[in-house]
Protein backbone atom coordinates (compact mmCIF):
# COMPACT_ATOMS: atom_id res chain seq x y z
CA UNK A 1 0.00 0.00 0.00
CA UNK A 2 2.89 2.61 -0.60
CA UNK A 3 1.68 5.47 -2.04
CA UNK A 4 2.45 9.24 -1.99
CA UNK A 5 -0.98 10.17 -2.71
CA UNK A 6 -2.99 11.85 -0.06
CA UNK A 7 -5.57 9.38 -0.96
CA UNK A 8 -6.28 5.93 -1.96
CA UNK A 9 -8.75 3.20 -3.22
CA UNK A 10 -9.78 -0.01 -1.07
CA UNK A 11 -12.39 -2.73 -1.93
CA UNK A 12 -14.79 -2.87 0.44
CA UNK A 13 -18.63 -4.28 1.01
CA UNK A 14 -21.25 -2.12 2.40
CA UNK A 15 -24.11 -3.15 4.23
CA UNK A 16 -27.21 -0.90 4.05
CA UNK A 17 -31.31 -1.78 3.55
CA UNK A 18 -30.53 -5.31 4.34
CA UNK A 19 -28.09 -5.55 1.37
CA UNK A 20 -24.41 -6.31 0.90
CA UNK A 21 -22.69 -4.34 -1.66
CA UNK A 22 -19.24 -4.77 -3.12
CA UNK A 23 -17.91 -1.12 -3.93
CA UNK A 24 -14.59 0.75 -4.07
CA UNK A 25 -13.84 3.68 -1.56
CA UNK A 26 -11.51 5.94 -0.60
CA UNK A 27 -9.22 6.36 2.02
CA UNK A 28 -7.28 9.06 3.82
CA UNK A 29 -3.89 7.96 3.58
CA UNK A 30 -1.65 7.31 6.65
CA UNK A 31 2.19 6.78 6.56
CA UNK A 32 5.01 7.67 9.09
CA UNK A 33 7.24 10.51 8.56
CA UNK A 34 10.28 10.78 10.13
CA UNK A 35 11.98 13.74 10.20
CA UNK A 36 16.16 13.41 10.65
CA UNK A 37 18.03 16.89 11.80
CA UNK A 38 21.29 17.68 10.42
CA UNK A 39 23.07 20.42 12.21
CA UNK A 40 26.18 21.38 13.64
CA UNK A 41 29.15 23.13 10.62
CA UNK A 42 30.93 21.96 8.03
CA UNK A 43 33.56 20.70 10.15
CA UNK A 44 31.33 18.30 12.08
CA UNK A 45 27.95 18.13 10.79
CA UNK A 46 25.45 15.92 12.82
CA UNK A 47 22.62 14.05 12.32
CA UNK A 48 19.85 12.64 14.81
CA UNK A 49 16.25 11.27 14.03
CA UNK A 50 14.19 13.92 15.65
CA UNK A 51 10.72 12.38 15.03
CA UNK A 52 8.19 10.32 13.70
CA UNK A 53 4.63 11.53 12.46
CA UNK A 54 1.58 9.39 11.22
CA UNK A 55 1.02 11.56 8.80
CA UNK A 56 -0.91 12.06 5.12
CA UNK A 57 1.38 12.09 2.66
CA UNK A 58 1.96 15.33 0.80
CA UNK A 59 3.22 19.18 1.48
CA UNK A 60 6.31 16.91 3.93
CA UNK A 61 8.75 19.94 3.58
CA UNK A 62 5.86 22.10 4.91
CA UNK A 63 5.02 19.85 7.41
CA UNK A 64 8.61 19.62 8.30
CA UNK A 65 9.37 23.74 8.70
CA UNK A 66 6.08 23.95 10.53
CA UNK A 67 6.90 21.24 13.11
CA UNK A 68 10.36 22.51 13.82
CA UNK A 69 8.83 26.30 14.11
CA UNK A 70 6.68 25.02 17.01
CA UNK A 71 9.17 23.24 18.66
CA UNK A 72 11.49 25.86 18.65
CA UNK A 73 14.24 24.53 16.74
CA UNK A 74 13.79 27.26 14.11
CA UNK A 75 12.38 30.60 14.02
CA UNK A 76 12.46 31.35 10.95
CA UNK A 77 12.84 30.09 6.99
CA UNK A 78 16.26 31.41 6.93
CA UNK A 79 17.25 29.09 9.54
CA UNK A 80 17.23 26.10 7.22
CA UNK A 81 19.59 25.13 4.47
CA UNK A 82 18.03 22.37 2.66
CA UNK A 83 15.34 19.72 3.15
CA UNK A 84 15.12 16.48 1.04
CA UNK A 85 14.34 12.98 0.97
CA UNK A 86 16.38 10.16 1.98
CA UNK A 87 17.86 8.55 -0.56
CA UNK A 88 18.95 5.65 1.31
CA UNK A 89 16.93 3.26 3.37
CA UNK A 90 14.04 -0.06 2.60
CA UNK A 91 11.02 0.39 0.01
CA UNK A 92 8.76 1.15 2.42
CA UNK A 93 11.06 4.19 3.56
CA UNK A 94 11.17 5.50 0.67
CA UNK A 95 9.49 9.15 0.57
CA UNK A 96 8.45 8.67 4.48
CA UNK A 97 11.92 10.23 5.69
CA UNK A 98 13.42 13.75 5.52
CA UNK A 99 16.28 15.17 6.06
CA UNK A 100 16.55 18.74 7.27
CA UNK A 101 19.54 20.80 7.46
CA UNK A 102 20.03 23.22 9.20
CA UNK A 103 22.21 26.58 8.95
CA UNK A 104 25.47 26.36 11.18
CA UNK A 105 24.54 29.31 12.76
CA UNK A 106 21.12 28.01 14.30
CA UNK A 107 20.86 27.28 17.96
CA UNK A 108 18.29 25.42 20.03
CA UNK A 109 17.76 23.37 22.95
CA UNK A 110 19.54 20.20 21.83
CA UNK A 111 18.18 18.32 25.04
CA UNK A 112 15.29 18.07 22.38
CA UNK A 113 17.08 15.54 19.96
CA UNK A 114 17.37 13.34 23.36
CA UNK A 115 14.07 12.31 23.28
CA UNK A 116 12.63 10.95 20.15
CA UNK A 117 9.22 12.01 20.47
CA UNK A 118 6.48 11.10 18.12
CA UNK A 119 3.82 14.30 17.22
CA UNK A 120 0.87 11.85 17.13
CA UNK A 121 -1.65 9.87 18.87
CA UNK A 122 -0.08 6.98 17.09
CA UNK A 123 2.03 5.74 20.50
CA UNK A 124 2.21 2.37 18.97
CA UNK A 125 5.66 3.24 16.61
CA UNK A 126 6.87 5.72 19.55
CA UNK A 127 9.08 2.91 20.90
CA UNK A 128 10.55 2.39 18.02
CA UNK A 129 12.33 4.07 15.58
CA UNK A 130 12.46 2.67 12.72
CA UNK A 131 9.62 3.07 10.25
CA UNK A 132 9.73 -0.34 9.37
CA UNK A 133 8.53 -2.03 12.31
CA UNK A 134 5.23 -0.67 12.47
CA UNK A 135 4.15 -3.82 11.13
CA UNK A 136 5.74 -6.41 13.02
CA UNK A 137 3.91 -6.13 16.59
CA UNK A 138 1.29 -8.72 18.02
CA UNK A 139 0.09 -11.88 16.22
CA UNK A 140 -2.49 -12.26 13.63
CA UNK A 141 -5.74 -12.94 15.08
CA UNK A 142 -7.34 -16.95 14.28
CA UNK A 143 -9.62 -16.51 11.30
CA UNK A 144 -13.68 -16.40 11.12
CA UNK A 145 -14.00 -16.64 14.53
CA UNK A 146 -15.59 -15.38 16.38
CA UNK A 147 -19.35 -14.34 14.42
CA UNK A 148 -21.27 -11.49 14.96
CA UNK A 149 -25.01 -10.89 13.53
CA UNK A 150 -25.33 -7.82 11.30
CA UNK A 151 -28.25 -6.95 13.07
CA UNK A 152 -26.81 -6.89 15.91
CA UNK A 153 -23.50 -4.46 14.81
CA UNK A 154 -26.06 -2.03 13.46
CA UNK A 155 -27.63 -1.17 16.43
CA UNK A 156 -24.27 -0.46 18.38
CA UNK A 157 -24.05 3.55 17.25
CA UNK A 158 -27.24 4.02 18.98
CA UNK A 159 -26.24 1.83 22.01
CA UNK A 160 -23.09 4.53 22.28
CA UNK A 161 -24.67 7.39 21.87
CA UNK A 162 -27.26 6.34 24.59
CA UNK A 163 -24.09 6.50 27.50
CA UNK A 164 -21.34 8.87 25.91
CA UNK A 165 -22.41 11.44 28.57
CA UNK A 166 -19.23 12.86 28.72
CA UNK A 167 -19.37 13.57 24.62
CA UNK A 168 -23.17 14.89 25.19
CA UNK A 169 -22.31 17.83 27.97
CA UNK A 170 -18.86 18.66 26.25
CA UNK A 171 -18.69 17.64 22.62
CA UNK A 172 -15.45 17.52 22.99
CA UNK A 173 -14.60 13.67 23.71
CA UNK A 174 -14.00 10.72 22.16
CA UNK A 175 -15.16 7.55 23.38
CA UNK A 176 -14.19 3.37 23.63
CA UNK A 177 -16.63 0.70 24.29
CA UNK A 178 -16.23 -2.72 24.98
CA UNK A 179 -19.12 -4.75 23.78
CA UNK A 180 -19.61 -8.55 24.00
CA UNK A 181 -21.06 -10.55 20.74
CA UNK A 182 -24.90 -10.21 21.97
CA UNK A 183 -24.39 -6.72 21.97
CA UNK A 184 -23.94 -5.99 25.94
CA UNK A 185 -22.25 -2.99 27.01
CA UNK A 186 -19.15 -3.92 29.05
CA UNK A 187 -16.73 -1.12 29.65
CA UNK A 188 -17.35 2.58 28.47
CA UNK A 189 -14.48 5.07 28.76
CA UNK A 190 -14.29 8.78 27.32
CA UNK A 191 -11.20 10.91 27.04
CA UNK A 192 -9.99 13.61 24.88
CA UNK A 193 -7.78 11.28 23.59
CA UNK A 194 -9.51 7.90 21.48
CA UNK A 195 -6.01 5.94 22.17
CA UNK A 196 -6.46 6.96 25.71
CA UNK A 197 -10.07 5.92 25.98
CA UNK A 198 -8.68 2.53 24.40
CA UNK A 199 -6.31 2.18 27.02
CA UNK A 200 -8.35 2.42 29.94
CA UNK A 201 -11.41 0.41 28.76
CA UNK A 202 -8.58 -2.42 28.18
CA UNK A 203 -7.06 -1.52 31.46
CA UNK A 204 -9.95 -1.95 33.23
CA UNK A 205 -10.74 -5.24 31.14
CA UNK A 206 -7.22 -6.36 32.26
CA UNK A 207 -8.04 -5.06 35.98
CA UNK A 208 -11.93 -7.41 36.24
CA UNK A 209 -9.94 -10.20 34.68
CA UNK A 210 -11.88 -10.32 31.88
CA UNK A 211 -8.78 -11.78 29.42
CA UNK A 212 -8.43 -12.71 26.62
CA UNK A 213 -10.66 -10.72 24.43
CA UNK A 214 -11.23 -12.50 21.64
CA UNK A 215 -15.37 -12.97 22.15
CA UNK A 216 -15.60 -8.91 22.06
CA UNK A 217 -15.41 -6.45 20.14
CA UNK A 218 -14.56 -2.38 20.49
CA UNK A 219 -16.49 0.65 19.28
CA UNK A 220 -14.95 3.70 18.71
CA UNK A 221 -16.83 6.93 18.44
CA UNK A 222 -14.56 8.52 16.11
CA UNK A 223 -12.05 7.77 13.14
CA UNK A 224 -9.33 4.68 12.78
CA UNK A 225 -5.84 5.04 13.24
CA UNK A 226 -3.22 2.88 12.27
CA UNK A 227 -2.52 2.82 15.87
CA UNK A 228 -6.14 2.15 17.32
CA UNK A 229 -5.80 -1.42 15.19
CA UNK A 230 -2.75 -1.82 16.79
CA UNK A 231 -3.77 -1.88 20.22
CA UNK A 232 -6.68 -4.25 19.24
CA UNK A 233 -4.06 -6.64 18.25
CA UNK A 234 -2.13 -6.26 21.58
CA UNK A 235 -5.13 -6.66 23.45
CA UNK A 236 -6.44 -9.81 21.55
CA UNK A 237 -9.94 -7.76 20.16
CA UNK A 238 -10.57 -9.29 16.73
CA UNK A 239 -13.43 -6.79 15.87
CA UNK A 240 -13.23 -3.09 15.50
CA UNK A 241 -16.17 -1.17 15.08
CA UNK A 242 -16.53 2.62 14.69
CA UNK A 243 -18.73 5.56 13.86
CA UNK A 244 -16.00 6.93 11.87
CA UNK A 245 -13.25 6.55 8.77
CA UNK A 246 -10.69 4.05 8.61
CA UNK A 247 -7.02 5.62 7.48
CA UNK A 248 -5.39 3.28 4.87
CA UNK A 249 -2.95 2.37 7.28
CA UNK A 250 -5.33 0.79 9.77
CA UNK A 251 -7.47 -1.52 6.86
CA UNK A 252 -3.68 -2.52 5.40
CA UNK A 253 -2.94 -3.61 9.04
CA UNK A 254 -6.25 -5.04 10.24
CA UNK A 255 -5.80 -6.89 6.99
CA UNK A 256 -2.62 -8.10 7.58
CA UNK A 257 -3.76 -9.52 11.14
CA UNK A 258 -7.02 -10.88 10.49
CA UNK A 259 -8.51 -8.10 12.06
CA UNK A 260 -12.61 -7.12 11.13
CA UNK A 261 -12.57 -3.55 10.70
CA UNK A 262 -16.09 -1.45 10.38
CA UNK A 263 -16.35 2.12 9.51
CA UNK A 264 -18.81 4.58 8.85
CA UNK A 265 -21.40 2.63 11.42
CA UNK A 266 -24.74 4.46 11.72
CA UNK A 267 -28.06 2.56 12.40
CA UNK A 268 -28.76 0.06 9.66
CA UNK A 269 -25.42 0.88 7.72
CA UNK A 270 -21.65 -0.03 7.89
CA UNK A 271 -18.60 -0.05 5.90
CA UNK A 272 -17.08 -3.73 6.11
CA UNK A 273 -13.15 -2.52 5.66
CA UNK A 274 -11.37 -6.05 6.19
CA UNK A 275 -11.87 -9.15 8.15
CA UNK A 276 -15.96 -10.07 6.12
CA UNK A 277 -16.46 -13.26 7.38
CA UNK A 278 -16.97 -12.58 11.09
CA UNK A 279 -20.23 -10.78 10.12
CA UNK A 280 -23.20 -13.29 10.32
CA UNK A 281 -25.52 -11.59 7.63
CA UNK A 282 -29.42 -12.56 7.25
CA UNK A 283 -30.57 -15.19 4.26
CA UNK B 1 -7.91 25.05 36.53
CA UNK B 2 -6.36 22.09 38.46
CA UNK B 3 -9.36 19.92 38.82
CA UNK B 4 -9.48 15.57 39.06
CA UNK B 5 -13.09 15.98 37.29
CA UNK B 6 -13.43 15.11 33.45
CA UNK B 7 -15.53 18.20 32.59
CA UNK B 8 -15.23 21.86 34.35
CA UNK B 9 -17.38 24.47 33.74
CA UNK B 10 -16.24 28.01 32.15
CA UNK B 11 -17.56 30.83 31.64
CA UNK B 12 -18.31 31.93 28.04
CA UNK B 13 -20.24 34.11 25.35
CA UNK B 14 -21.92 32.35 22.59
CA UNK B 15 -22.96 34.21 19.44
CA UNK B 16 -26.36 33.27 17.82
CA UNK B 17 -28.95 34.69 16.05
CA UNK B 18 -27.44 38.26 15.61
CA UNK B 19 -27.09 38.05 19.69
CA UNK B 20 -24.52 37.95 22.35
CA UNK B 21 -25.51 35.65 25.30
CA UNK B 22 -23.86 35.08 28.52
CA UNK B 23 -23.27 31.85 29.89
CA UNK B 24 -22.21 28.76 31.29
CA UNK B 25 -20.68 25.70 29.10
CA UNK B 26 -19.26 22.48 30.30
CA UNK B 27 -15.45 21.25 28.83
CA UNK B 28 -13.65 18.31 28.70
CA UNK B 29 -10.79 18.61 30.73
CA UNK B 30 -7.35 17.82 29.02
CA UNK B 31 -4.79 17.43 31.60
CA UNK B 32 -1.25 15.81 31.62
CA UNK B 33 -0.25 12.18 32.95
CA UNK B 34 2.89 11.38 33.75
CA UNK B 35 3.43 7.58 33.91
CA UNK B 36 6.32 6.41 35.43
CA UNK B 37 7.59 3.24 35.77
CA UNK B 38 9.51 1.25 38.75
CA UNK B 39 11.30 -1.62 37.94
CA UNK B 40 14.17 -3.70 38.80
CA UNK B 41 13.96 -5.97 42.42
CA UNK B 42 14.37 -5.08 46.29
CA UNK B 43 17.95 -4.87 45.80
CA UNK B 44 17.85 -2.04 43.24
CA UNK B 45 14.94 -0.18 42.28
CA UNK B 46 15.47 1.92 39.26
CA UNK B 47 12.41 4.52 38.60
CA UNK B 48 11.95 5.87 35.11
CA UNK B 49 9.72 8.59 33.40
CA UNK B 50 7.86 6.25 30.96
CA UNK B 51 5.58 9.11 28.55
CA UNK B 52 3.50 11.83 29.45
CA UNK B 53 -0.23 11.90 27.77
CA UNK B 54 -2.31 14.49 27.98
CA UNK B 55 -5.93 12.85 28.93
CA UNK B 56 -8.99 13.34 30.95
CA UNK B 57 -8.76 12.61 34.59
CA UNK B 58 -10.39 9.63 35.90
CA UNK B 59 -9.63 5.84 35.68
CA UNK B 60 -5.76 7.04 35.38
CA UNK B 61 -4.87 3.24 36.68
CA UNK B 62 -6.24 1.81 33.88
CA UNK B 63 -5.47 4.07 31.51
CA UNK B 64 -1.74 2.95 32.83
CA UNK B 65 -2.65 -0.71 32.83
CA UNK B 66 -4.20 -0.58 29.01
CA UNK B 67 -0.64 1.77 28.09
CA UNK B 68 1.80 -0.62 29.47
CA UNK B 69 -0.15 -3.30 27.56
CA UNK B 70 -0.26 -1.66 24.81
CA UNK B 71 3.28 -1.38 24.52
CA UNK B 72 4.75 -4.70 25.64
CA UNK B 73 5.93 -3.95 28.97
CA UNK B 74 3.38 -6.13 30.92
CA UNK B 75 1.55 -8.96 29.08
CA UNK B 76 -0.62 -9.54 32.30
CA UNK B 77 -2.46 -7.53 35.16
CA UNK B 78 0.00 -9.50 37.73
CA UNK B 79 2.60 -8.16 35.92
CA UNK B 80 1.86 -4.92 38.11
CA UNK B 81 2.54 -4.92 41.92
CA UNK B 82 1.03 -1.63 42.63
CA UNK B 83 -0.02 1.56 41.16
CA UNK B 84 0.09 5.05 43.07
CA UNK B 85 -0.20 8.71 42.60
CA UNK B 86 3.01 10.73 43.14
CA UNK B 87 2.91 12.54 46.38
CA UNK B 88 5.92 14.47 45.70
CA UNK B 89 5.75 16.99 43.11
CA UNK B 90 4.35 20.73 42.44
CA UNK B 91 0.54 21.36 43.37
CA UNK B 92 -0.09 21.42 40.01
CA UNK B 93 1.04 17.87 39.41
CA UNK B 94 -0.75 16.28 42.37
CA UNK B 95 -3.15 13.97 40.88
CA UNK B 96 -1.03 13.52 37.18
CA UNK B 97 1.81 11.70 37.81
CA UNK B 98 1.63 7.64 38.25
CA UNK B 99 4.04 5.62 39.08
CA UNK B 100 3.36 1.89 38.36
CA UNK B 101 5.89 -0.07 39.95
CA UNK B 102 6.51 -3.91 38.40
CA UNK B 103 6.93 -7.13 39.70
CA UNK B 104 10.80 -8.30 39.39
CA UNK B 105 9.84 -11.20 37.84
CA UNK B 106 9.04 -9.17 35.02
CA UNK B 107 10.77 -8.75 31.90
CA UNK B 108 10.89 -5.75 28.71
CA UNK B 109 12.72 -4.03 26.27
CA UNK B 110 14.20 -1.71 28.39
CA UNK B 111 14.82 0.65 24.79
CA UNK B 112 11.83 2.05 25.78
CA UNK B 113 12.43 3.48 28.17
CA UNK B 114 15.77 5.71 26.47
CA UNK B 115 12.95 7.62 24.84
CA UNK B 116 10.48 9.25 26.85
CA UNK B 117 7.23 9.35 24.41
CA UNK B 118 3.84 11.16 24.57
CA UNK B 119 1.28 9.26 23.52
CA UNK B 120 -1.14 12.02 21.93
CA UNK B 121 -1.27 14.36 19.27
CA UNK B 122 0.56 16.96 22.03
CA UNK B 123 3.91 17.68 21.19
CA UNK B 124 3.94 20.97 22.59
CA UNK B 125 4.93 18.82 25.97
CA UNK B 126 7.60 16.45 24.00
CA UNK B 127 10.48 18.21 24.88
CA UNK B 128 9.63 18.60 27.76
CA UNK B 129 9.40 15.79 30.38
CA UNK B 130 8.37 17.86 33.12
CA UNK B 131 4.47 18.94 33.26
CA UNK B 132 4.70 22.09 34.49
CA UNK B 133 6.44 23.23 32.27
CA UNK B 134 3.80 23.11 29.95
CA UNK B 135 2.35 26.45 30.18
CA UNK B 136 5.34 28.59 29.70
CA UNK B 137 6.01 28.70 25.80
CA UNK B 138 5.43 31.63 23.66
CA UNK B 139 4.62 35.15 24.20
CA UNK B 140 1.70 36.80 24.81
CA UNK B 141 -0.65 38.32 22.07
CA UNK B 142 -0.87 41.97 22.23
CA UNK B 143 -4.26 42.46 23.57
CA UNK B 144 -7.79 43.56 21.70
CA UNK B 145 -6.10 43.53 17.91
CA UNK B 146 -6.49 43.09 15.52
CA UNK B 147 -10.31 42.92 14.50
CA UNK B 148 -12.52 40.80 13.03
CA UNK B 149 -16.25 41.23 12.43
CA UNK B 150 -19.27 38.84 13.73
CA UNK B 151 -20.19 38.29 10.61
CA UNK B 152 -17.15 37.35 8.82
CA UNK B 153 -16.58 34.55 11.08
CA UNK B 154 -19.71 32.73 11.11
CA UNK B 155 -19.33 32.51 7.49
CA UNK B 156 -15.82 30.70 7.95
CA UNK B 157 -17.53 27.30 8.08
CA UNK B 158 -19.07 27.15 4.96
CA UNK B 159 -16.21 28.50 3.45
CA UNK B 160 -14.05 25.57 4.67
CA UNK B 161 -16.43 22.99 3.88
CA UNK B 162 -16.45 23.84 -0.16
CA UNK B 163 -12.70 23.22 0.37
CA UNK B 164 -11.75 20.30 2.15
CA UNK B 165 -11.68 18.02 -0.65
CA UNK B 166 -10.25 15.08 1.19
CA UNK B 167 -12.29 15.28 3.67
CA UNK B 168 -15.41 15.15 1.33
CA UNK B 169 -14.21 11.93 -0.42
CA UNK B 170 -12.52 10.09 2.34
CA UNK B 171 -14.67 11.48 5.82
CA UNK B 172 -11.27 11.05 7.34
CA UNK B 173 -9.11 13.92 7.35
CA UNK B 174 -8.60 16.86 9.47
CA UNK B 175 -8.41 20.15 8.39
CA UNK B 176 -6.58 23.47 9.17
CA UNK B 177 -6.85 26.49 6.51
CA UNK B 178 -5.34 30.42 7.22
CA UNK B 179 -7.86 33.17 6.50
CA UNK B 180 -6.97 36.80 6.45
CA UNK B 181 -9.12 38.95 8.77
CA UNK B 182 -10.89 39.97 5.54
CA UNK B 183 -12.46 36.39 5.50
CA UNK B 184 -9.79 35.37 1.90
CA UNK B 185 -8.73 31.76 2.22
CA UNK B 186 -5.05 31.81 2.15
CA UNK B 187 -3.86 28.42 2.88
CA UNK B 188 -5.60 24.81 2.95
CA UNK B 189 -3.82 21.84 4.15
CA UNK B 190 -5.86 18.46 4.94
CA UNK B 191 -4.02 15.62 6.95
CA UNK B 192 -5.48 12.34 9.12
CA UNK B 193 -3.77 14.42 11.97
CA UNK B 194 -5.26 18.30 12.82
CA UNK B 195 -1.62 18.53 14.64
CA UNK B 196 0.22 17.83 11.24
CA UNK B 197 -2.80 19.80 9.22
CA UNK B 198 -1.60 22.66 11.26
CA UNK B 199 1.88 22.38 11.05
CA UNK B 200 1.47 22.46 6.97
CA UNK B 201 -0.38 25.33 7.20
CA UNK B 202 2.42 27.07 9.39
CA UNK B 203 5.38 25.77 7.40
CA UNK B 204 3.51 27.18 3.93
CA UNK B 205 3.34 30.29 5.45
CA UNK B 206 6.66 30.44 6.33
CA UNK B 207 8.05 29.27 3.06
CA UNK B 208 5.91 32.23 1.22
CA UNK B 209 7.17 34.37 3.44
CA UNK B 210 4.26 35.66 4.97
CA UNK B 211 5.34 35.53 8.71
CA UNK B 212 4.28 37.16 10.93
CA UNK B 213 0.57 36.02 10.96
CA UNK B 214 -0.79 38.67 13.51
CA UNK B 215 -3.23 39.54 11.04
CA UNK B 216 -5.06 36.12 10.21
CA UNK B 217 -6.59 33.71 11.90
CA UNK B 218 -6.34 29.79 11.94
CA UNK B 219 -9.76 27.64 10.90
CA UNK B 220 -9.59 24.14 12.30
CA UNK B 221 -12.04 21.57 11.08
CA UNK B 222 -12.33 19.85 14.83
CA UNK B 223 -12.15 20.06 18.36
CA UNK B 224 -9.33 22.40 20.13
CA UNK B 225 -6.71 20.49 22.28
CA UNK B 226 -4.24 22.45 24.23
CA UNK B 227 -1.44 21.73 20.99
CA UNK B 228 -3.22 23.48 18.74
CA UNK B 229 -3.40 26.52 20.59
CA UNK B 230 0.66 26.25 21.75
CA UNK B 231 1.02 26.05 17.91
CA UNK B 232 -1.33 28.99 17.34
CA UNK B 233 0.91 30.77 20.12
CA UNK B 234 4.31 29.87 18.60
CA UNK B 235 3.15 30.92 15.09
CA UNK B 236 1.83 34.23 16.26
CA UNK B 237 -1.77 33.46 15.13
CA UNK B 238 -3.94 35.85 17.19
CA UNK B 239 -7.30 33.98 16.64
CA UNK B 240 -8.17 30.27 16.28
CA UNK B 241 -11.43 28.81 15.75
CA UNK B 242 -13.09 25.37 15.31
CA UNK B 243 -16.03 23.62 13.83
CA UNK B 244 -15.52 21.76 17.46
CA UNK B 245 -15.35 22.18 20.94
CA UNK B 246 -12.17 23.10 22.91
CA UNK B 247 -10.45 21.04 26.17
CA UNK B 248 -10.48 22.68 29.13
CA UNK B 249 -6.14 23.08 29.03
CA UNK B 250 -6.85 25.24 25.33
CA UNK B 251 -9.13 27.32 27.03
CA UNK B 252 -6.78 28.35 29.59
CA UNK B 253 -4.14 28.97 27.44
CA UNK B 254 -5.68 30.54 25.12
CA UNK B 255 -7.04 33.00 28.35
CA UNK B 256 -2.79 33.25 29.37
CA UNK B 257 -1.35 34.10 26.25
CA UNK B 258 -3.94 36.05 24.81
CA UNK B 259 -5.45 33.99 22.00
CA UNK B 260 -9.21 34.51 20.92
CA UNK B 261 -10.49 30.89 20.65
CA UNK B 262 -13.55 30.42 19.35
CA UNK B 263 -15.40 27.24 18.88
CA UNK B 264 -18.45 24.84 17.23
CA UNK B 265 -18.64 27.81 14.72
CA UNK B 266 -21.98 26.82 12.40
CA UNK B 267 -23.72 29.62 9.86
CA UNK B 268 -24.13 32.06 11.77
CA UNK B 269 -23.23 30.65 15.29
CA UNK B 270 -20.39 30.70 17.61
CA UNK B 271 -19.20 30.32 21.40
CA UNK B 272 -16.33 32.48 22.30
CA UNK B 273 -14.07 31.23 24.95
CA UNK B 274 -11.56 33.73 25.14
CA UNK B 275 -10.65 36.86 24.08
CA UNK B 276 -14.13 38.52 22.92
CA UNK B 277 -12.67 42.22 22.70
CA UNK B 278 -10.98 40.77 19.08
CA UNK B 279 -14.62 40.17 17.69
CA UNK B 280 -16.72 43.56 16.03
CA UNK B 281 -20.38 42.86 16.39
CA UNK B 282 -22.60 44.77 15.25
CA UNK B 283 -24.94 47.41 16.74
Amino acid sequence: MKTNSPVTWVHINSWKDNQLESKNDLLAVEEPLQIKLQFGSELAWKEKALTVTMRTPGHDFELAIGFLLAENIIQKKDDIQLIRYCKKGKPEEKGNVLIVKLEPSVEFDQGILDRQFLTNSSCGICGKSAIDSISTLGKKMEPGIPKIKSELLSLLNERLMEVQVGFKYTGGMHAAALFNLEGDLLILREDVGRHNAFDKVVGAALEKGSMPLNQHLMMLSGRISFELVQKSIKAGIPILVAVGAPSSLAVSMAEEKGITLIGFLKSGSFNIYSGKERIFFPD
